[in-house]
This record gives C-alpha cells, sequence and structure tokens, in this order.
C-alpha cells in the first residue's frame, strides 16, 4: 500500500486533516504528518494532532504522495524552506501533491502554478491568478499531479481524486 | 444508491458526524440529518450542522441505514420518545443501525442490548453491560445489523463495515 505525508502546523482547518487522513487509513494505506516540530499542533476547532517528525526528518523518496490540509496552517508551513523544498521534492518526481482550500498557498511558493489548473478558498484566489494559475471554480480540479479543492465540503470529492491515483500506481 | 439518516442534537462529536457524512457521500449515497428542530446544531468543536428535518418529519421505510454519532449529542436525542421510535423502527425492520461513541445510548434507549455483542465510548461501558449487552473493547463491533465503534480513531473502521453492509444489500 502507499505512503503519504501530511505537512501541518497550528490552526489547520480540522477536517481537512482528519478526513483525508482518516480515508488514506480506511482505505488500508499509511499516513504520517511532518511539522516544524514534533510537538502537539492544534486545529481551527481545537483537535490535536501529534507530528510524526520535523521537516528535517523528512525523506521524500519515501512517500508515494504529498496531502497539505487548509485553515491557517499553509502559511505557517510556506515560511520555512525545508518545507517548501519538500514540496518541490515531490512535484519534481510526478508524485502526487493534493492541496486543499489554502494548501495551493504552498504550490505558489513552490514556484510551479504558471499555466497550471487549479482551484483553493476563493480568498487566495487571486493570488493563484497573479501566480499564473489557471483558476477554476470547482469542487475537485486534477491537473496532472495536482489536485486541489476549495473547502471542507470538496472532501468526498478531493479524497475520491487521491485515491482514484493511488489505484493508479 | 442508498439512503441514510444521521440523528443529531448539539454538542456531537464533529468528526463521527462529518467522517461518515462525507464518507457516505463519497461514495455515491445521499444523506440526511433529523434533530429535534431544522435549526442548526452546533458540535462539540464548533461545526454547524443545518437538519434536513425535525423527527416528526421522518419516514423511517425512506431509508436504509441509520447513523448515531457521539459527544453530548446521543443524551439529548435519547430523551426524545419519537428520536427513540425511529431508532427502534430501524432495528424492527432489520435494517442497518450503527452507533459510536456514545451513540449507543440509544441502543439501551431502544431496548435492544441484551444478548447483542458491542462496544462504545468506554465511559458509558457500564450501562451496556447493565443493560444486558456483550461489551467488548474493538474498533468495530458488528452484531448483524448493529455496528458499533468506541471513538474518532476507530471512523476508519466504523465506515468500512457500514460500507461492507451497504455493498451487501
Amino acid at each position: 500500500m502507499a505512503k503519504i505525508l501530511f505537512l501541518l502546523e497550528d490552526e489547520f482547518e480540522d477536517l481537512e486533516f482528519f478526513y483525508p487522513f482518516y480515508r488514506l487509513i480506511e482505505e488500508g494505506h499509511s499516513a504520517e504528518v511532518a511539522s516544524s516540530s514534533t510537538s502537539e499542533k492544534k486545529g481551527k476547532h481545537g483537535y490535536y494532532v501529534k507530528p510524526d517528525r520535523n521537516y528535517t526528518g523528512v525523506d521524500a523518496a519515501k512517500y508515494d504522495t504529498l496531502v497539505i490540509p487548509g485553515g491557517r496552517s499553509p502559511e505557517r508551513v510556506r515560511v520555512n524552506s525545508q518545507a517548501v523544498n519538500i514540496v518541490k521534492s515531490f512535484l519534481e518526481s510526478g508524485k502526487v501533491v493534493a492541496a486543499i482550500c489554502h494548501g495551493p498557498q504552498l504550490l505558489i511558493s513552490a514556484g510551479i502554478v504558471k499555466g497550471r489548473r487549479m482551484t483553493s478558498w476563493i480568498g487566495i484566489r487571486d493570488d493563484i491568478i497573479a501566480a499564473g494559475g489557471i483558476y477554476e471554480d470547482a469542487e475537485v480540479v486534477v491537473d496532472d499531479n495536482i489536485i486541489t479543492s476549495r473547502m471542507p465540503d470538496d472532501l468526498p470529492a478531493f479524497c475520491r481524486e487521491i485515491l482514484k491515483k493511488l489505484r493508479q500506481k
């Protein structure tokens, strides 16, 4: 089965972490969480997650797919250059990178948005357009190895596409 | 596809509602929420859910499966005799009733626990035993048409069994 990495900091959108996390486990995959430290991170709604490792301890080659939940977490993740390098590493090796809500902020920081079809939380739509992305208002947008969604209610479609990619591997 | 009903009141355990709710939608089923009123209900962690109908408006014959999320919601649901009658109606017609965490409190109120294998949040374990149930400490227990789990981390196993039952129909 596949091995999936999540990038997470404080004020992550709780459902956008837990739905994909439990969903991948339900499917028999394994999932790990990387953060700036291994101390517990707290979601916007008060759920706690204990990261498995910090960014320096991540060997991207060991994972099949990267998932970036939203909330205020992605702004905290993107200021860490090691975290951005992890995103770049997944993208450069053609692995699936799935980002929801504010998660696509990491795609902007990784410098790969230009000419790509994607969606996001509407509040960062203009950042995606300014970075050269082709914005679509849809529950999920799949452009090659990049999967993006807008918000928690898109989670069924978001995970359906992530799992479809994992089955194609 | 199947039609699933959720019973929900204030202080429901947010993930125990949203994970099964989104999961059933991901699978192509439809899901509705019944409550004492159609005004928004608030989860323990602050997520809001707008019920589709109140208990009096539920025609149990129209649904295939009943799901009862936990938190402090089940104690509020069980004091409403119409809600308890809905649970009885599903059980008597042999439909699947899935309850997680404090959800099995509704099974006690429906008077069908005696001799049944089940699990729950540990805090109500002794109530299940006192009611004649056969308690098991497992992520999910399936006894004929009754599916029970203990807590949010059991959600992948809980939903795996609910979906297995739906596929067998």
